[in-house]
């Protein structure tokens, strides 16, 4: 399993991943989930991945091949992985674009990576089932292109995908309930990004706490809105102190919360 | 979904519920799931239940039928539900009572329990399958039988039981991940009896906050060692002012704790 999480601010983004991958509870081991995408200067994209690493890897690849032939060969290239999975939209005018330089719009960039996502299933889709495993793969999407608002949007398996909202600032893939109840408590879109990034790294924190499959390396980005550029991207190492500190605050927040509960009607105050 | 955490503790048992019962979105009802069973004055049991309704309340009749028989026609009755899926475990010595009455460790309650419900769910097993649906059920079991400790125990589909110890104090069922980071945080064998059932009110009313299909009434039951009674039985309704008081206590504990997390190496001082 894996849990990220993605806040869209008013001043920003920040998002958010731990490094845990697992087949098995024998066989652990650390893959980076955030990945931060600048294929010219005008554009922007940090994406992270739950779910198959073997389809998201894939799904990584192609991204960058695509960035490849399109620098080598101009937009629009014959060879793009624009094969993959293209044609059932042709017509429509809903078609995605054939790389993340040629998508105009983060919602066509997030179109691009579901085609591929789903493109990537359907090749291993039939012999995974035969092993009762499933390809299946989520993303969250967060960026901007110039000229355009920032954006925060989670990409289904099935390609499709929602945006976050200044109501519903938040999304979250992979092992995501542990962690959802202090961004529902405290979390919103007028945070600043430091202290959403803060909230991350607990939701992070206390999902690790409470399950095997969830595990640091930390990692959290902060995108200062119209920047362009990644401002700060946190690491947290496995025994790196803030780790223990940000438990400790938390636990002890907790300890005196509870203390300060009301009293049953029985007890003498 | 449901959600029902118990607490083992030194000086007792706490166990706790919602009442949200849904099939689909759009059929969402209210079930007690706490059901107390005082068969004798030397043996005192709580149940909670969570997954198909079906399969729990059967259980519970059958549950009420054997006393009955059992109190009409004495121990081992000719009619008991000992028919239900008996046979398998005849003549190894690993044989479940008949009826709560007659089990003389909490461990064969909930072996009798767990017989029944595998029993209840192979009646229904294929029809359900049939149309996609799982007639499973979990249960969480506690109590006391005069003369040995108290315990609680969480009883799966299968039938099978695992135990509470001061270690692993506490057990959930049903939709039981938003809630478990404070009950991994603060939670402990030696808290009170009222501060157990504070931090499962806290569980119960932080994973309605963040899931549709957990809802009040929040029923607690608060059971000292070797009271054989419930000494405290808390109910909380929809709207109930203690719900509004929790939910604040404890989401401005956490917006202080956001407050007293370290600041990043770059943030002013």
């Amino acid at each position: 399993m894996t849990y990220c999480v993605g806040f869209l601010l008013e001043d920003g983004l920040v998002l958010a991943s731990d490094s845990r991958t697992n087949a098995g509870v024998d066989y652990i081991s650390s893959y980076r989930k955030l990945h931060v995408f600048q294929p010219s200067a005008d554009r922007l994209f940090i994406l992270l991945a739950a779910g198959n690493l073997a389809t998201s890897q894939a799904i990584l690849n192609w991204i960058n091949r695509d960035l490849n032939q399109a620098r080598r060969e101009g937009p629009h290239p014959a060879h793009s992985s624009a094969h993959l999975g293209e044609g059932s939209a042709s017509g429509t005018g809903v078609q995605s674009p054939a790389d993340l330089l040629t998508a105009r719009y983060l919602f066509e960039a997030a179109a691009y990576i579901g085609r591929l996502s789903v493109a990537v299933q359907n090749e291993n889709h039939s012999a995974l089932r035969q092993v009762g495993a499933s390809g299946e793969a989520t993303f969250i999407l967060g960026g901007q292109i110039g000229g355009q608002a920032h954006g925060l949007c989670l990409i289904y398996p099935q390609g499709n995908a929602i945006m976050a909202t200044p109501e519903t600032p938040f999304l979250q893939i992979g092992e995501s309930k542990y962690g959802k109840p202090p961004l529902d408590g405290v979390g919103h879109h007028k945070l600043s990004l430091e202290d959403a990034a803060r909230l991350c790294l607990v939701s992070q924190v206390i999902t690790r706490r409470s399950n095997l499959t969830v595990g640091p390396p930390f990692e959290v980005a902060l995108y200062p809105r119209d920047s362009l550029a990644i401002s700060h991207h946190v690491k947290l190492e496995r025994g790196h102190p803030e780790i223990a500190q940000i438990n400790k605050v938390w636990i002890e927040s907790q300890r005196q919360a509870l203390q300060q509960l009301p009293r049953f009607a029985w007890e003498t105050p």
